[in-house]
């Protein structure tokens, strides 16, 4: 397995793959892998010829006052990781490799990065768009993995994708969860063992959601209410939100009647987690 | 030669000829082709295997108020000029195939965007990165050519370029100009007779800039202000800009010591021209 710490020693790689005419896969990732990362591998890997996982933690999706310092970090064990699941390359360039002093250029996807987790990080989506256009650009990849636990920022990439017209192919795979619930997250090595404990409240309450509505409530403001209030039962808690979105606009809704979105992001201690459900609402012809 | 009217098709082609190793070369332009346009593509043809020529004209580069309505077109002599010119094919998409009522996504290049043009034109260049970055996708070329007549969209799109890791090789073009140095441009077709004789007035205040800067002239505010005079002897002129700038970076100087943009853009009629010379200075160690 190759280790690639410049973007014109990737590309070179890429392009003798490319003449081949051989399927680039890809894996971006912020490093400290962990079981959810290593499902998205897995689940990529019979999809490509040769598969590339990036680890860049990514300044630029990281606001003022952000974890950007203390985002955590194990290059040595990633390392292992990717290759025990037989990934073909690491990119793993240094910030100054990715942007460098004279870096100017930003892609935006206006509406879907507004809402949600945008609204309290204003500058998050702006800067994954950013650095997953280059990575797809520095990967020349085909077919490209997210998990659907940053479930917005997957819609974000696919609306990106379909408007500046890359030719890549999207695979979305399901939150990979702890035994009880709680979604895995890099960030959760944020929480002490009795944060970690409290974590949970986040699944209960979307899990609460979803089982309102399949015992018939269509009712947002009511699910809402109730994510609120399971959270709320948990002390030291502060809620970023808890909504109840149309899945594919993000927009608010009053009544589920279409595909919808149940997703949260609350701060515990120094960690901001998210998670999300989504509701399979089988259409209404009027 | 095709002619393809929706990106699937001829994305279709590109893909062919990727398989088969084939260098793609592209031409992008906003149609009402003038030999500026087919010196551009003279230049690039023995540089690829196959040359693709857009015509678009972009809705999203153009402000409110701007001249997109009565901007000239006239496919079928374009289309015989690019097929005299021996294109491989046309790629001639229309508004709704290339911004769909769901459309969101943006590339923007800060900084070098928001002076000269873009200064009376705030979201123009964010339109050309935009359909640019488009059209690169939709055409996979690996060599492009650009007018140096647009010196800050040139420039803007090779730091996009850049920046965003596209591997895309980029040929600048000098600017053609009539017999009277006036440069060519698809706007100067808005010109009365009358005003086509008064329009070269700004390749003259740029011409003498250049003049007295090679007479040992090194000062920014002297030069502006010559142009200023010279294109004030011609009546009913507006001057948008007359510019003196370093021709990297597009920043104001006050002394000529680098490689230096005089630019220049002013209204005549319902006509807004532009034009630029570059002056080489060789440069001299601290």
């Amino acid at each position: 397995m190759d280790i690639y710490r410049n973007i014109n020693e990737l590309r070179s790689s890429v392009n003798a793959w490319k003449k081949q005419n051989l399927r680039i896969g890809f894996v971006p990732t912020m490093g400290f892998l962990h079981t959810g990362h290593l499902a998205l591998i897995d689940a990529i890997k019979p999809k490509c010829d040769k598969l590339i996982v990036s680890i860049f933690v990514n300044p630029k999706q990281f606001g003022p006052g952000e974890d950007i310092e203390r985002y955590p970090r194990n290059f040595e064990r990633d390392q292992q990781s990717i290759e025990a699941h037989h990934a073909d390359a690491i990119f793993y360039p240094a910030v100054e490799e990715m942007y460098p002093d004279d870096y100017y250029t930003y892609v935006q996807v206006e509406e879907l990065g507004a809402v949600l987790c945008g609204r309290s990080r204003p500058t998050h989506f702006r800067g994954v768009t950013t650095v997953v256009t280059k990575l797809f650009m520095a990967t020349k990849c085909d077919i490209a993995v997210f998990g659907q636990k940053d479930y917005q920022q997957a819609l974000i990439i696919q609306q990106m994708i379909k408007d500046l017209n890359f030719d890549i192919e999207v695979m979305i795979c399901p939150t990979l969860r702890e035994e009880d619930g709680l979604a895995m997250s890099s960030r959760n090595s944020y929480l002490s063992e009795e944060e970690r404990q409290r974590a949970v409240c986040l699944y209960r309450a979307l899990k609460r959601a979803e089982d309102l509505y399949a015992n018939g409530e269509k009712h947002a403001a009511l699910l809402r209410e109730e994510m609120k209030n399971e959270v709320l039962t948990v002390p030291e808690i502060r809620i970023d939100y808890l909504e109840v979105v149309d899945a594919l606009t993000l927009q608010s809704i009053d009544i589920i009647e279409r595909k919808t979105l149940l997703a949260g992001a609350i701060w515990l201690g120094k960690a901001r987690l998210i998670d999300n459900i989504v509701i399979d609402v089988e259409p209404i012809d009027a």
